[in-house]
């Protein structure tokens, strides 16, 4: 009972059951393999996000400790993402000691909003992003990081441009300045990583032998390690020409050594003369200073860091998930970060990827990824003042080029074009404007397709007839909610279709409709009234007891209700007595068949 | 054909056809009838609107000619409203002339905007606001508007709160101050009012004789000229004690006398010292600036215009109306009207009802009514200078007091409370923050309920068997649209299903379902994937041509897929011949009955 207990607070626990030597061994081998990419990444990463390479470490240590307690799913490791980088980077521009304190308080703040998005139940909000959207994104992102990448690796040194065109602007006007040895570097650094990521491809066949099985093994080692081979062989290619006296490339340079102190994360900073956003002089930031410094920040990396872990979880760990224990776990992740100087965090698709690759088999490995990242912190950093910066660039680049997608586009272009849309403007707007908007903006065009469907119901108009030969109108919205953007669409269609087949009976078939809302009910009580002045009866076809209530109630006066067949053909033959002005016809019509086999005469308007 | 084409431009002559006597002196009783309630409202308006009295004879002429030429509703009137009046009010407390000239330039860029609604087709916009919506925004205004009047009932005076709550506060500290004889008079005139709108009430049954036809008709005249009259009779008690050296209350001043010029509207002005947002010295506002500062009413002015427009024509039109028209007819308005200094207008709906009740023929009645207009500013103006204040306060609460509805709330309490939030959204907001953002809140709330619904749809659960007795899980979406939002909702109900019932074939019933987007057709291909590890089947129910197709584009692999019963017996029986897991029992169910009839063990699953 005690241990269920402490399985309920920290689910984590659970995986120390049974947590046997094969399991250790396999944790082992795949958190230091994770180690080995997390380690260039994180230098890397860091210095995208405008700041010393040593924070990269500092954010990568903590989250892989507080998922192991927390996380549910062993194929997640969370720490630094060339997308969170990104957007950190926005908040780091300006001097002194302000970016990484704006970036520890965005790691800390983002923390807190995850938490209140996983008591809140928001987490569905990242069930907003489509897939077109999420693959115009990301593509963005992709490209937005590589373009800020090539002045790194082509040693072209100045002032960085923050938007895309802005960057690609400035590495072309700076061309004649570009470094032959970095370039060389940088361009080698990428081919040989896209190479030795091929190698992961080459599969030993299972009746292998001995031989050919450890041929199979190094290869795969030296694919999923290759980033940290990169970086060790450029770093000793730099270390060596330092020792000749030559500086051919631009290093690194040095990092700070240690681990990193625990403490609060800053709640005031200060922009150095120049630096501000308001000119020249310095200007201190309080907490409220720093929160309308990060604005949107505060929402948007948040989201995106849940988008991504959701990703990752859901393709790892499929639908046995418990969404918002990862939200906690992420949340926690960043909070706790943010004590050691972290910035935001997330799960990283690829390292989740060679930590499934490796083997790994409880989110213990996390834990000696973490160990692998502060032995570095503490005993390596001396050596990573060697480390040429393109072949830091190289590892960014040949990470992010994977994330640009097209494939989404040929089955959307054959099937539904109207959904390329939303990613195309993601796409350019990322570009253009920045990220975040160009997400937003994304959104809400998608939500505005939703909006449109509601308000423009596909409704099928038949003229139909009774068993007695009747002729009525019948219209059918194929449409489950009938809303107040549609309420004018219906009554258009409506007389449209009157003035088309004459004034004959209205039968409106709500058999597939399930809500109805007031202002349509309204509407619909307009309709009536206005059928009325013609003398049309509009008789309502079939609505669930919901919708019979609502209508009622709206209505007031009494309906003309029919609930199946019979009942409409009764009351159109009583309509007809009535009236006395329609003459009788034999043409049997089945009503639930499909439109085209109903009737003779079959109209169907569409709005597409 | 030369008429049909001028027909066809100013659809307004084809009324000149056949415009006979007996229809020239109908339209010309109900054009002085509206004249003499749209002088006072007129009057008494432009003060609201924080202008000069003669501002709302300047905007009550034009409209009525033009939409005679263009418009299709013979009932409608156009004109100074409260509501926009209100609107206008916002950019008029900065003195000087800046004051109508913003006016008059609001009133031009609304005529713009509107003609751009009319050629993009984006009067359809107005659909999006919910009855609720439409009903929380007037109450709200209506609040708003008779606050802003007690202070000129009560004869107090000093600076104009904008907002609700300031204005009471204000009210409330000087009701010391409050004037006895205004107030006096406010309040009677206020009572005297509401009693001769209670005539209309009198009908005179139609069998009755002369004498009583003659009181019918003098009630009924007395009713709808009541703002008139009472406005004449207060004017002449001032005008009285003026003549005896007494000044018992704040009278109207000097009204300007004469047509306005014919003029382009300003495109510059300036804003005096003291007056200007910025503080005390003065600011010339060119083009540029005065569309700053007029901002959000640029685009909120037409909608709210093309809103009461709509909702007029609709009322006494009925469909019959071509909305693109009317939209012209109303920019038109706006725009002429802003050559001889208008403010923004739109169709009245109490002066609608007057001309509606009073038997006009054809739009042409505008035409009488604006000369009318014309003929009170060549002549009557001198006399206007004694209307009392308090008189127009009167006139203006006791219009606006009808428009606070809550009959509304009722029906909606007893079928549907969710309906009452966006209506409680826009009246709150409306009167706390300002009108503008309550209804985009109100609207924008509406707006999440229909994404909430695509992203949650009532999914039903049926654990089903076949007639061989195969049990298997049918899910059916109760909804037309699976898009991007529900493809996690769908995976999550499918996991829960499975724990519940084991692991026995599901079957997606996509019967009711008309369009599936990329999003979640990848969705179904992930589940699909994980069915596979439990090595359970999916299987495709009944899906559109559209529908499949896209499935197999996006899902590549073959899919199982039925499109009846006995297709779906026979799969299921070849599944379990394979499988060779599942026994056999003999109950027979009808598939397309309800789900509460269709099997002995039925599970709702059900998000509300």
């Amino acid at each position: 009972m005690g241990l269920s207990r402490v399985e309920r607070v920290l689910p984590g626990t659970r995986w120390l059951r049974g947590y046997t030597g094969q399991f250790i061994v396999a944790d082992l081998i795949a958190g230091i393999t994770v180690g080995l990419t997390v380690l260039p990444q994180g230098l890397a990463y860091a210095t995208l996000a405008g700041l010393e390479p040593q924070y990269g470490l500092y954010s990568a240590f903590v989250g892989g400790v507080v998922y192991a307690l927390l996380g549910g799913c062993r194929e997640v490791t969370i720490g630094p993402t060339a997308l969170l980088s990104l957007m950190t980077s926005r908040h780091t521009g300006y001097g002194g000691n302000s970016g990484p304190q704006l970036a520890i308080l965005l790691c800390f703040l983002s923390g807190v909003v995850e938490l209140l998005m996983a008591v809140l139940r928001l987490g569905a909000l990242v069930d907003l992003i489509s897939l077109p959207v999420t693959v115009g994104f990301t593509s963005a992102t992709a490209l937005i990081i590589g373009a800020s990448q090539l002045k790194a690796l082509l040693g072209i040194r100045g002032g960085s441009g923050s938007g895309f065109a802005s960057t690609v602007r400035t590495v072309i006007a700076n061309i004649t300045e570009a470094r032959v040895a970095d370039s060389i570097l940088g361009v080698v650094s990428i081919a040989v990583l896209l190479a030795l990521r091929k190698l992961k491809d080459i599969k030993t066949p299972p009746e292998a032998t001995g031989g050919r099985k450890i041929v199979g093994l190094v290869c795969w080692l030296v694919a999923t390690a290759r980033n940290a081979l990169v970086v060790l062989i450029t770093s000793f290619i730099a270390f060596y020409c330092d020792q000749r006296g030559e500086r051919p490339f631009i290093l690194t340079g040095t990092v700070k050594s240690g681990i990193p102190d625990f403490q609060l994360p800053p709640f005031s900073t200060v922009l150095p003369a120049g630096g501000g956003p308001n000119g020249t002089s310095s200007l201190e930031l309080g907490f409220t200073g720093m929160i309308e410094e990060l604005g949107a920040s505060i929402a948007l990396v948040p989201i995106i860091a849940v988008l991504g872990n959701v990703a990752i979880s859901k393709a790892f760990g499929g639908s046995g998930i418990n969404p918002t224990r990862e939200l906690v776990a992420l949340s926690l992740s960043n909070i706790c970060g943010s004590f050691f100087s972290s910035f935001p965090v997330t799960g990283s698709f690829s390292r989740s990827a060679v930590n499934h690759a490796s083997g790994v088999k409880t989110p213990i490995g996390g834990i000696y990824t973490g160990a692998l990242v502060l032995l570095a912190l503490g005993v390596l950093t001396p050596y990573f003042q060697y480390i040429p910066k393109a072949a830091l660039s190289a590892v960014i680049i040949s990470a992010v080029i994977f994330m640009i997608e097209y494939e989404v586009i040929r089955p959307l272009w054959r099937c539904n074009k109207r959904e390329l849309i939303p990613g195309a403007v993601t796409f350019v707007l990322s570009l253009i404007v920045g990220v975040e908007l160009g997400l937003l903006a994304g959104v809400l065009t998608d939500v505005a397709f939703v909006v449109y469907r509601t308000a423009r119901p596909i409704l099928t108009v038949t003229v139909a007839n009774t068993t007695l030969g009747m002729q009525y109108i019948l219209i059918r919205p194929n449409h489950s909610l009938i809303y107040f953007p549609a309420v004018e669409w219906v009554r258009n269609v409506t007389s449209k279709a009157i003035k088309q087949h004459g004034n004959i009976p209205v039968v409106f078939d709500c058999r597939l409709v399930n809500e109805f809302d007031y202002t349509a009910a309204t509407g619909l009580q307009m309709l009536r009234k206005e059928l009325e002045k013609k003398q049309i009866p509009l008789i309502i076809y079939g609505s669930s007891s919901e919708v019979r209530k609502l209508l009622q109630e709206t209505l007031k006066s009494s309906l003309l209700e029919v609930t199946n067949d019979d009942e409409l053909e009764t009351m159109l033959r009583d309509i007809s007595t009535e009236g006395g002005k329609h003459e009788l016809r034999e043409v049997a019509i089945p009503l639930l068949a499909p439109a085209s086999e109903r009737s003779p005469s079959v109209v169907e308007i569409d709005d597409s």
